[in-house]
């Protein structure tokens, strides 16, 4: 049996009661360790599990996933996912490949905590999110705007938009590599003031209205741990934004915006008054 | 301190390792029992726990809350709330009462498994869900189709929608009432092939192509537990699957639903050849 197991947010305890017997329990343990990162490392993994954890790059998961499944249809095998299994289309193309294996190998699930329900926390409601999109940092001669026509999307129908933050992990360093080294570069981790400077970036220049400097949005980081940050405000307030350590996320306010939201959302804010003044212009009840 | 506490989906043991040491030394435990259902009574979280916990319906949480934070800036009281704290407004409510509170009491959120990521268990992408509609039970003289017109604006961006079925719990006999008696009606929980006949009674009425006999959705039950039942087909279909005991959701697909969700999904279809065929035809990437 592949046991997919969600670990939650934070640390090491935000795995359920029934993951942990099962870890403790498995033949081997991998972490996948390349789509989220917890805010716990893997040696604190392996000391509260009680065991040794293999670190699954991407490598490993898309390319080597018959060494992750060998022996599956007979030894229990847990591979840990932070925040929940689902959360990324990688988990779902392992199952694929279990279901497609010769034997099949049986596979269960076990779902936690992800930051598409996490950013519950802001006060928005869960139910008036559109779709989810994401942000990958941008380079002098890249700068993909793709985010901005399903963002448009969501807009047009008063929605908030949850905007998932880039992570580099284990990127080979290329000019080391055109010297014939592997080397790897340090991990990096969008920030939120990074993130709304790009969206204010990409309006600037289509110029439809969708995420601009009056625009309002909620920048979030470390949700479900006990020093959590949420910030609320302008795009052009949060590019400003210092929310700390990783990992964070954007959440861009729909049109639609809710009296209970707001009251709940404004006492997160940068400036309230500024706040309450878009707010009651532009927003509640599109 | 209050800590509102996700207990999962599924039983006793889906809470995390974190919140179960928190419920174990908290002055008192609530178990939020209105919104939502575990698959475990009260009396089994009560021994898996080792104390008693208050069952907090409707009535308690929204007119007594006093009762329930009473203390709560000087001990930790445990606020239990099936699936995840935000996935319902009610728990943003009493957070909101925490902090207009006086003196201000603390809160701390312990986030776990929703319906509204376990969902991507189907194998749909939670990324292309639109906005969250909730069903209702329809009467004779009451069908609320409000939830039309958000799947038509989720439908015209080719998203997903989860549907989120009716439960009554603690409904007083209205007749009962009338005769001077409160005697509560058994509890109801809507299923799969209720929701989808629904929403076929509704688009006979509308006609706009929604969700009619042939549109794709896939009914969800007893997600995260270990008799989890999937079932993808047409909404004809699925208005005659029996999926078992509660609790059912249903996810209509969207037309962008991409080759790989297809190919997933398929596997739990009715039909297969039915369900590719209609697939093929009209969705994968509008």
């Amino acid at each position: 049996m592949l046991y997919i197991i969600g670990l939650g947010l934070a640390d090491e305890r935000d795995v359920s009661v029934r993951g942990l017997e099962i870890i403790r329990k498995a033949s081997r343990v991998y972490l996948e360790a390349y789509t989220a990162v917890l805010l716990a490392d893997q040696r604190q993994l392996e000391t509260y599990y009680g065991r040794s954890v293999i670190l699954a790059d991407r490598e490993m998961v898309e390319s080597q996933s018959d060494d992750i499944l060998a022996d599956a249809d007979e030894k229990d095998i847990a591979f840990l996912v932070v925040g929940d299994p689902f959360s990324a289309t990688t988990h779902t193309d392992l199952a694929l490949r279990c279901r497609q294996h010769t034997p099949p190998i049986p596979t269960r699930t076990l779902p936690n905590a992800s930051i598409l329900t996490a950013v519950g926390a802001t006060g928005l409601s869960l139910y008036s999110f559109g779709q989810t999109v994401s942000m990958v940092f941008f380079t002098q001669s890249w700068k993909p705007s793709s985010f901005y026509d399903r963002v448009a999307e969501n807009v047009s129908l008063g929605l908030h938009t949850l905007v998932l933050l880039d992570i580099k992990v284990k990127e080979p360093d290329l000019q080391a590599m055109a010297r014939g080294k592997i080397i790897y570069e340090p991990p990096r981790f969008m920030t939120v003031a990074q993130c709304a400077s790009q969206m204010l970036e990409v309006e600037e220049e289509r110029k439809q209205g969708i995420c601009g400097k009056e625009s309002l949005a909620v920048g979030v980081a470390r949700l479900g741990s006990d020093d959590q940050a949420i910030v609320a405000g302008t795009l052009e307030e949060l590019a400003q934004a210092d929310l700390g350590k990783p990992l964070h996320s954007l959440v861009l306010c729909g049109k639609k915006m809710h009296e209970m939201e707001w009251e709940y959302v404004r006492g997160f804010a940068v400036d309230e008054s500024k706040f309450d003044r878009i707010w009651k212009a532009h927003y509640g009840g599109m």
